[in-house]
């Protein structure tokens, strides 16, 4: 029995050996079918059609979750392997039923087309397979990453100002945080937070969500976010900033760090900056900017204005994944302050920053990060600023800040009776709208009217998924009291033209029409 | 004057207008740019090379900063553009001097050569461009993530296990400490840190950095980040973890917190889960595991007990972007405990996470994370384990395992007057040793000795930077009091033979001896 065992673990750990043996043999073919990758994207239609094919190319083949599981067999197995050729058809799959973000007809997010030199820039990058922490791994890429911060820093009137790529706007956000919080209490770096006085942080009601996660991750508290009221354009009020600072000091809080937001999410709203720097001014406080979304005007001709008193701010969050179309992950984090990312992030770290290098160990960056291993985010943008020259991007950001104002002409020449703003003006590129479908015009506006209007957007979205045409975002806004609404957000890419916005609107009218209230 | 200014303006305008024109008629065709991505990484010998290939293609041609802003123009500008003939230029620049870390003679950090499926997935993800958060944008791509997650608690003895695909390891390390405070205080949330009594958290010396990092960035104070000792191969000390713990307690701070290392940074060593399990189930607190590189032995045959006892853990992160050759960032944070992190980590979002939905929300599992656009993880590691079947997988470490082992013996043989082992015995992969050149043989071991033996891996590895041979490591390990040592680090991509290692100490002899000392 003993010798039968004995020849089983034998022939076992033979068979172990064949397959690896196999593998290994099979690795330089296999790498070839990298060779097929753009073939399936374009022929599946993943990539920027022409307006003549936009109409016949669908946005997205929506399934439900269960039907996509009969679909696409998702299961990981321990022994089962497919072929080159099996893989291939599941990848056609995949890309047949995912949401084609590039379609030209995608506005459902902040993001919509990319920009293809910022796609290539991403796959070698990829293909490259380097890490963002020293010099040694990614040479080259490490002087684009602190070339970008350069320029970046030099549009923002951050005269001595430092960077770092970080995975998102909300960790971008964070690193604002601690910043601000490390500058004011460098102790909290070695003891942590718990002998002080609670700090506070302000941000307006329009911010994004990501101040509140990050108040909880760093041990500040969801509550001591404290909310600021904004104006009827959705910007922070200052006079109630300062009441709201005044108030947290009087209840022994410590105000330390102001969001302002350059941008936000749903109205694209931008706060005044130089109002609320005065605030800071006053009171001492690390003034972060969270501009995302409109950080792109850094490098607009016409629109710069809105980011005025940039220069006076101590740190911002730059997402160029956004309005830009750089692939997504690209997000920057500036701050005015050299050397003070690096003296609150940094700490001894012997296996990979080491100090006895042979090249200027000043090129390894990684240590100002909070991460280890990062991704390269930074050549991706370096390709498309490098193609197209930053005014060119600037240009284009005009043209879409500018079309979106012919929309809401266009939606207010549709009459009130089927189309209504949410509000008359926008200061950046989001439109916020409401579709008023027949069913409902021209009845009393009560509040169940207004129930079913809310509806009325969650509706049309199925549609939309069902029919594959066009994907656009809805929303409340509840600070404001108000139910689902369409926002339509334009970026860089795709460069629309004014029928397309016919388009838009029709498709809306038509879809909606079609649906029962 | 008027007039002619008016004119000057309208000129511009219509040539911006041109320009956006040009640009959006262009479009369609600048997405062909990426048709050439694949030769251009083939043809600059980017991806795996042949065996016979290997001598002959450098891993890196090393230039200084100052040589290689020589060679590439990184500056960006305003309004020069580049065609798309010039643009592929600069990426052949890019590729040739950028470190081939798929070279297969790469071994200078934890990740070696990527699988190419996983490659070939991170360009589909690339390309379709979607965001983690919702099924909306994300179907296929949410499907996979729970897959995923689904087959590694199940592999972990996470009977009712969650998780989330985390940038990197240092933030799925973040997710664990988080997520321990908030199931033991879940006021934080709320109401921060201010008031409470100073948690602490345990990692053993030989842990990695990203906890005193974490320490930091959550607010809980790198000082209350308790450093355990280790033993002679490097795991964790179930004695003096209990002692720090009660040193803590005395001292007036509260322990929360337990980090396990499986698979330290440098002696890839693993702590005993099962011990440290039961100091934690004594005092009541969260046992973390950073599996960030020895995550891998949940797939393997042979070694999969040096995980024995993950099931009684609370949480851990895994990179199958180290050694299962995932194209970076691919790491997971998973726990035991369902439904805590999306109650830990989410909040209402309106926007993005709206309840009035056409399909079953519960998919959409971007809330449960600390980001908000996430970038997809997923979908490379699928692939790749539904090309091999995760067995493949189990037997490529096996075997990286024991070629390590032989590496070991070969060193050995080699005698100790040319080498010399860190540890006689590794528990994973990782291989430290230092060499001994010709001039430093046969001499007193002093201080002066030791001293002038730890230059000789710096000077070792600037000549392989400079003939572009071979990539390895090096690292002190200074609680150890230890200079310099190379450190090896075996992965399952390249698969290594025998020959190969004769190879790796052969170069570092030959260029060992080049050098001056």
């Amino acid at each position: 029995m003993s010798n039968k065992t004995n020849t089983t673990a034998t022939t076992k750990t033979l068979k172990a050996a064949d397959e690896i043996d196999k593998i290994r043999l099979n690795l330089v073919d296999d790498w070839k079918v990298l060779s097929s990758v753009y073939d399936l994207l374009h022929n599946e239609k993943a990539f920027c059609v022409s307006e003549a094919d936009r109409d016949a190319v669908k946005i997205v083949h929506f399934m439900q979750p269960n039907e996509m599981k009969q679909l696409i067999d998702l299961s990981i197995d321990e022994n089962k392997t497919h072929t080159v050729e099996e893989i291939q058809n599941l990848c056609r799959l995949v890309i047949k039923y995912s949401v084609k973000t590039n379609h030209g007809r995608f506005h459902n997010q902040l993001f919509g087309q990319m920009d293809p030199y910022g796609l290539m820039g991403q796959w070698i990058t990829d293909a490259l397979n380097a890490s963002a922490y020293t010099y040694e791994v990614g040479p080259v890429f490490s002087l684009m990453e602190t070339e970008i911060i350069r320029t970046v820093c030099q549009l923002a009137g951050y005269v001595e100002g430092d960077g770092i790529f970080a995975p998102g706007g909300s960790i971008s956000n964070m690193y604002g945080l601690v910043l601000a919080r490390y500058k004011r209490h460098p102790q909290v770096k070695t003891a942590g937070m718990f002998g002080m006085r609670p700090l506070a942080l302000f941000t307006s009601e329009e911010s994004h969500y990501s101040f509140v996660k990050a108040a909880h991750w760093l041990g500040l508290g969801a509550d001591n976010c404290v909310i600021v009221k904004t104006n009827e354009r959705g910007q922070m009020l200052s006079d109630d900033l300062e009441a709201k600072i005044l108030q947290a000091q009087e209840k022994g809080l410590e105000p330390f760090f102001v969001n302002a937001t350059a941008g936000t999410t749903v109205l694209g709203a931008f706060d005044d900056l130089n109002e609320t720097a005065d605030v800071c001014d006053k009171y001492g406080l690390w003034l972060h900017v969270d501009a995302c979304l409109g950080g792109a005007a850094l490098v607009s001709y016409n629109n710069r204005h809105l980011l005025a008193g940039l220069e006076r701010t101590h740190s911002f969050a730059w997402n160029p994944h956004k309005s830009l179309g750089a692939p997504l992950q690209c997000s920057l984090f500036l701050t005015r302050e050299r050397d003070l990312l690096n003296r609150c992030n940094s700490i001894q770290v012997n296996y990979l920053f080491q100090q006895d290098k042979f090249y200027d160990v000043s090129y390894d960056t990684g240590n100002k990060s909070v991460q280890c291993g990062r991704k390269i985010d930074a050549f991706k943008f370096w390709l498309m600023l490098k193609a197209r020259g930053y005014g060119s991007f600037g240009r284009l950001l005009d043209h879409a800040i500018d079309i979106s104002k012919v929309l809401v002409e266009k939606i207010r020449q549709r009459s009130s009776e089927r189309f209504r703003l949410v509000m008359d003006e926008y200061q950046y590129m989001n439109v916020c709208f409401w579709y008023i479908p027949k069913a409902l015009r021209g009845l009393d506006e009560t509040k169940e009217w207004r129930e079913r209007l809310y509806a009325v957007a969650p509706k049309i979205k199925e549609r939309m998924a069902f029919t594959g045409t066009i994907m656009i975002g809805y929303t409340p806004l509840q600070y404001r009291s108000l139910g689902n609404f369409f926002r339509m957000v334009f970026t860089c890419f795709p460069v629309l033209e004014e029928k397309e916005l016919d388009f838009i609107l029709d498709e809306i009218e038509r879809l909606g029409d079609e649906c029962e209230y």
